[in-house]
């Protein structure tokens, strides 16, 4: 009789984007000559960067040829972007993370799911909350938890508030922890970790031998200049923390699928006899196994993006996104609608208004505005109240949406 | 203190290709001069199709454009695709399979591996025995298996020999086991199954309440009117049967990255408590919540192998390296060298001269004749004294292996 991994079971509902998706297809079937603006699920809309389209139809082009035609490649991706990577994203930086240190994958959602495969059954683990719900759905199926109550938060796990009265700092736990998610610039809040911030994380982990897996998919948004884009910046980290990285959002690859997943040699883990065991080893072997390396085409689009042409066109994509964060940011303050993130990150987090839950608020937007947002619950207990809204659209969507925000919502 | 995946050390040496790579780098190392040809790892090496060429610089073009710009796709994968597959692989044999119960992945190695994501832990688990070594390998990881033995046998598993003495056609299990793993046509031996062979293992799993992980990533070099090419012409198997499937060895996509697993709705696991569970929804859960779907461009590309045009290239690249199979086989039989498969795969399976093991055949070929093959234990104990040769090369480096085979080697 085979038998199923239970641990799905205690999953809650739907994921939540499944969820938004299903609320949103029902209004628009009831409703088929609205026009829905979807700023909700963080995905790109602008076309890909001139530099990187021309590499994929060279790609695609040596794929056409015998001589030129690649068959299977590393499963960690190919030496030239793994080295692109190490020379334009941390070298720069300071980091000393080395091109064999990077593993290229198809995307961080599979990466921040897939790490927990090297890892014991026995780690405390903390996530932020509100959190990527990635992070926590993972960790249920790999049966590191226990049930959900009813606000969804599950046993085993330690919840972290990263709230408006905390500045959206989170506290280091109350007890030892063996395994901490942190994403910065944060989803969903938008919010940024300072040097000291990060320093605090990489000192706790350092202390208390535990693992920080730091998920930096947004740092192309950083727009300040003292705020760390790699946890790698802060010393110590390359014994401590894992980074994972995305073309997703600042080359617009949702839809090309290239990340990459940083795993310094350094870092290590304990096995049952208390030996200290090499992550790096273990992350390779897993990938070598389980994976088979991201597509050529992929990968050389992703190795555009360090042409001197990418890096422009990759910028003016961000600054075009920024910028519709901007507009979203300030019609919101001209409502009075208190609001955070937008200036380091492509999110913006509000207080939903006059008290309303956060799916209210989302129905109420859906509705009355035809907008489509991410309600803050979704992210966590402790995000109730809140509501996400992406600044990833067309500048002209951007300006109808917020012109409705203004003019169509009952108050 | 962060604990470690223990089963990870349990897992013997490299994996089967890392191995070989790497003695043959230290042979090539040695003799820079040595003309190598590679017969090991089964790679293609011919150019895509036209067709696909085609599509896929559409689809970059798509990509280029605002109003055609694909961002995140359905985890699922693309309906297009999906529907294509149901339409001119299944229903054409009479398989009762739709649409949305096929999943399109970025591999079948990685669809073997991850499916154990939603098992339970406490299945009894047969390989055939040799057997395509990522089947054992993430059973180990998982933790379904005890240590491994001398020969590399893992207890706990159940091993079913597949060898020249049964006609390549294993056993039923001597006991009862609830996950099976079947590859047909079968990597390494190139064996295939009959429908009588194939119903025999549906009753059983029937019978038995156990579920069939069945690798068809083969079949296109199907070429004997009466063999299966899905378990699914049996009946009764979508209730019993997972079937995973690639575009890599028809359609060339080993480096671009194309596949697809079949969850049927009737394929049932059971809970703890007895209850039957479907394991379409959990499979559609695991991918919504660790996957991100296929690049768009990928799947655009395997969308052109359903095309009339695309439909004829795919054949004629399946019919050139089953020519060079035929090319393989003669030769060794021309030197009383006993081998099996070629006809209905891309591999042949031979039996090694002079009772010498897998791997000091391995290391003769590469020094005699400068031919790197796949040593027969390197998929299970039992394929000592046997060795793969794949037919996957150029006509010329076939034919210049073959007579290095004839004239180098010292008997």
């Amino acid at each position: 009789m085979a038998t199923i991994n239970d641990n799905y079971l205690k999953l809650k509902a739907g994921y939540l984007f499944p969820e938004i998706a299903r609320r949103v297809g029902a209004f628009a079937q009831a409703n088929p000559d609205a026009s829905i603006i979807k700023l909700g699920i963080g995905d790109v809309t602008e076309p890909l960067p001139p530099a990187i389209i021309e590499a994929m139809h060279k790609a695609v082009d040596d794929m056409a040829a015998r001589p030129t035609f690649h068959g299977y490649g590393p499963e960690q991706g190919y030496g030239w972007l793994r080295e692109k990577i190490a020379d334009f994203d941390y070298k720069p930086r300071g980091c000393n993370i080395s091109a064999d240190e990077i593993f290229i994958s198809d995307g961080s959602k599979c990466d921040t799911g897939n790490i927990l495969d090297i890892l014991g059954p026995n780690n405390t683990i903390a996530v932020c909350d509100p959190v990527y719900p990635v992070y926590v759905d993972t960790n249920v199926m790999a049966g590191n938890t226990g049930e959900a109550d009813d606000a969804g938060k599950y046993d085993g796990l330690v919840y972290l508030p990263m709230t408006a009265e905390n500045d959206f700092n989170p506290p280091l736990p109350d007890r030892k922890v063996d395994l901490i998610y942190l994403c910065y610039p944060n989803n969903p809040t938008g919010a940024v970790a300072s040097k000291e911030t990060l320093a605090k994380w990489v000192e706790y982990a350092t202390a208390n031998d535990a693992l920080i897996l730091f998920d930096a998919a947004y740092e192309a948004y950083i727009t300040e200049a003292d705020v760390p884009h790699s946890i790698y910046e802060i010393e110590g980290a390359d014994k401590v923390a894992i980074e994972f990285r995305s073309f997703s959002k600042n080359a617009g690859f949702t839809g090309i699928r290239c990340a990459l997943t940083v795993v310094p040699k350094g870092v290590t883990g304990t096995d049952r006899n208390g030996e200290r065991v090499d992550l790096h080893r273990l992350w390779n072997r897993r990938q070598s196994t389980k994976f088979n390396g991201v597509s050529y085409i992929v990968q050389r689009g992703a190795e555009a993006a360090y042409t001197p042409d990418g890096k422009k066109q990759i910028q003016a994509l961000v600054d075009f996104y920024l910028a519709n964060a901007l507009i979203v940011r300030q019609t919101l303050e001209s409502l009075g609608m208190k609001n955070y993130g937008g200036v380091n990150a492509p999110y913006i987090w509000l207080h939903t208004p006059d008290g309303l839950s956060s799916w209210d608020f989302f129905d109420k937007l859906l509705t009355e505005a035809h907008i489509v947002g991410t309600p803050g619950s979704g992210f966590g207990a402790a995000g109730e109240g809140y509501f996400r809204i992406s600044a990833f659209n067309s500048r002209e969507n951007i300006q109808e949406a917020m012109e409705r925000i203004k003019t169509r919502l009952n108050t």
